[in-house]
C-alpha cells in the first residue's frame, strides 16, 4: 500500500539529482505566464487549448448508420453497443400495394464468395484502431452482428450497412446460430410483431472469472487489429405498447455453445438491467425514465448484484 | 463465418413462429408513427429522445480535479488518462519572500493510522463503476497514483485532490517503488526545472500476449469494484521549452517488479507514441498539432507497429 514515506522520498532523488539545472530566470517565466493564462484559469481548459485532451476514435460521438446508431469500443475494436429502432411496418408486408421489394442479397455479397456477404472496414475509425475481416480469418470465431440484416429485409442501404465492421463482433458459431439467433427471432417476430415500436441495444461484456485463489479477466484476441473476443452479450429491449407504455427485458448470454441437445430457453437468459450496467460500465437509461419490467412477469430469476 | 444461409434462414423462424401473434391495427399505428416523428427523421435521434444513449460514467466529460483532470474508464474502474500541467513556480520555491508553506500531510492522512493517506472514493461515479480503497485490501497491489501529490508541494487542496479513488490504478509494489517512481522524478526534477512548463499525461494500457497457439489478454480482477490490474503504464509527456517550442517524449512500462540488481535506464522504456495510440484505444494529439519528438533525441529504440 501507499503510504507517505514513499511521498517524502521524493526530495531526496536518488539518481537524478545530476541531472537538475538551475532555474535561470523565473521572473520572466511568470511574467509570460500570467498574460499567457489572463482568460484560461483552470488548469483543463489550459491543457485542451496548448495540446488538446486525448480521444477514443469516435466515442463520445456515436457512429451515425441509416437505421442505427454504433458506440464503438477503440481499445477493443468492436461496438460497445448497437441501437436500433424497429417497427412493424418496416419488416412486414400486410397490404398488397406495398410496392417494396425484398433487397438483393448480391449487392452486398463478396466479389470471391457469392454466398458470403462483403464486409466493410469502417473509414471513420483510425487506422490504429480499426477491426477489418481479415483479423477473424484463420479463427474458430463468426463474425456476429448486432444490428441483423434480416431487420432490415426491404431498405438496401441498411441491410448492406450492417455488414460494416464497427457493427460486428467475434461470436462462438454455436451461439451465434444458436441462443443468439434465437433472441433475435424473439425480437423481431414476437415483440415487433405485437407491438408499435422495439428499441433494442446489443453489444458485448468481459466478465471475471475465478482462477486459483485470484479474480481474472481473459480473453482471445485476434489478428493484427487485436480484436476483442467478449466473453459475454447483452440485449436491453424498450418495448413500446400498443398503448405508448415503455416496457424492458434484458439478457446477458455467455460466448459459448450450448451443450449438444440441451434445449435453449431463452427465460433463462433474463438478467437484471443492474447486473448489465456494472460489467458493461454503463448506465442505460440516464435520465432516468420510468419503465415497467417484463423481466419478472417472465420469471427472470432476479440476482442481487 | 457468417453466410446469407443463416441470414434466409430467419424466415422459418424455427420454434418460436407459434408466438406470432396477428398485427390488427396497422393503419392507426402508422398514422401515429407519422405524428411521432414530424420532426425526427434520424433513426438516432429517435431513439436519443424516446430512450436516452447509453452513458459510461463520466467518459465524455473528463472530472474536474483542481490542478488535473481524468478520463474515467467506467468498465475497468480506473482511469483512461490523468493530464497535468506542471511548472516550475508551483514546484519549487527560488524567492526568500515567496510566502506559501508546505502542505500539511496529516489533513489528508488516515484516521487509523497517520502513516497512511486517507483514499476517497469519487461521488461523481455510479455505485455499479466506483473503486473503493477495499478492493486493494488483501491484494499484492498498491495504489499507484497518476497525477502525483508531491507534484502540488504548495497546494493543500491538489495534494489531498490525489488520493481521490479515480486518480488510482493498481501498480506491483517493485514497479510503483521502482521505474514509475524514477520517471516521476525525472519529469518533475529535470523537465520542469529546465522548461517553460511541461504537460503530463498518465495511464494503464491492456498488452496482449501469446498464450499456446493463441493471444489473449489477460489480467487480475480486484475486489468486489472489480478493478482491473493493468498490464503496463504509459506517460506522455509535452515539455514546453523556454522558447516556446512543444516537445514529446512517451515512455512504456510493464507493470512488474525490474529483476534484482538490474539498473533501471529510462530510455530504454521510451516508446513512439504510435504503440502506446495503438494500445490504448486513443488518438493524443487529435487536432494534429505538430511537435518534435525527444524520442529520437533521448535514444528510444523506436519500433515499427
Amino acid at each position: 500500500m501507499f503510504n507517505f514515506t514513499r511521498l517524502a522520498a521524493t526530495s531526496a532523488l536518488g539518481g537524478l539529482s545530476s541531472v537538475v539545472l538551475k532555474k535561470q530566470d523565473v521572473l520572466n517565466t511568470l511574467t509570460l505566464h500570467a498574460a499567457d493564462n489572463k482568460e484560461l484559469c483552470y488548469v483543463g481548459d489550459i491543457i485542451k487549448r496548448r495540446v488538446g485532451f486525448p480521444q477514443p476514435t469516435a466515442c463520445c460521438k456515436p457512429l451515425r448508420f441509416k437505421d442505427f446508431i454504433v458506440s464503438y469500443d477503440s481499445k477493443n475494436r468492436i461496438p460497445n453497443w448497437v441501437y436500433e429502432h424497429l417497427q412493424y411496418d418496416k419488416l412486414f408486408k400486410d397490404d398488397p400495394c406495398d410496392r417494396r421489394i425484398k433487397v438483393d442479397r448480391t449487392q452486398c455479397a463478396s466479389n470471391e464468395d457469392k454466398e458470403r456477404p462483403k464486409f466493410t472496414p469502417d473509414c471513420r475509425i483510425h487506422g490504429y484502431h480499426r477491426a477489418d475481416a481479415k483479423d477473424y480469418c484463420d479463427t474458430e470465431y463468426e463474425m456476429g452482428l448486432m444490428a441483423q440484416p434480416e431487420n432490415y429485409p426491404y431498405d438496401q442501404e441498411s441491410f448492406c450497412e450492417c455488414f460494416t465492421m464497427t457493427n460486428i463482433v467475434p461470436q462462438v458459431p454455436g451461439f451465434n446460430c444458436g441462443p443468439w439467433f434465437d433472441l433475435e427471432c424473439y425480437v423481431r417476430e414476437k415483440l415487433v410483431r405485437e407491438n408499435k415500436g422495439v428499441y433494442v441495444c446489443s453489444g458485448p461484456l468481459f466478465l471475471p472469472c475465478a482462477e486459483d485463489d485470484r479474480t481474472v479477466k481473459q480473453f482471445d484476441v485476434l489478428g493484427d487489429g487485436e480484436v476483442s473476443v467478449p466473453t459475454h452479450f447483452f440485449k436491453v429491449i424498450v418495448i413500446e405498447t400498443q398503448d405508448g407504455q415503455l416496457e424492458l427485458e434484458s439478457y446477458m448470454m455467455p460466448n459459448c455453445t450450448p451443450e449438444e441437445g440441451e434445449e435453449v430457453k431463452l427465460e433463462d437468459f433474463l438478467t437484471p438491467l443492474c447486473q448489465i450496467e456494472h460489467h458493461s460500465g454503463l448506465i442505460f437509461f440516464p435520465e432516468k425514465k420510468c419503465f415497467s419490467s417484463n423481466n419478472r412477469r417472465r420469471g427472470a430469476r432476479l440476482h442481487a448484484l
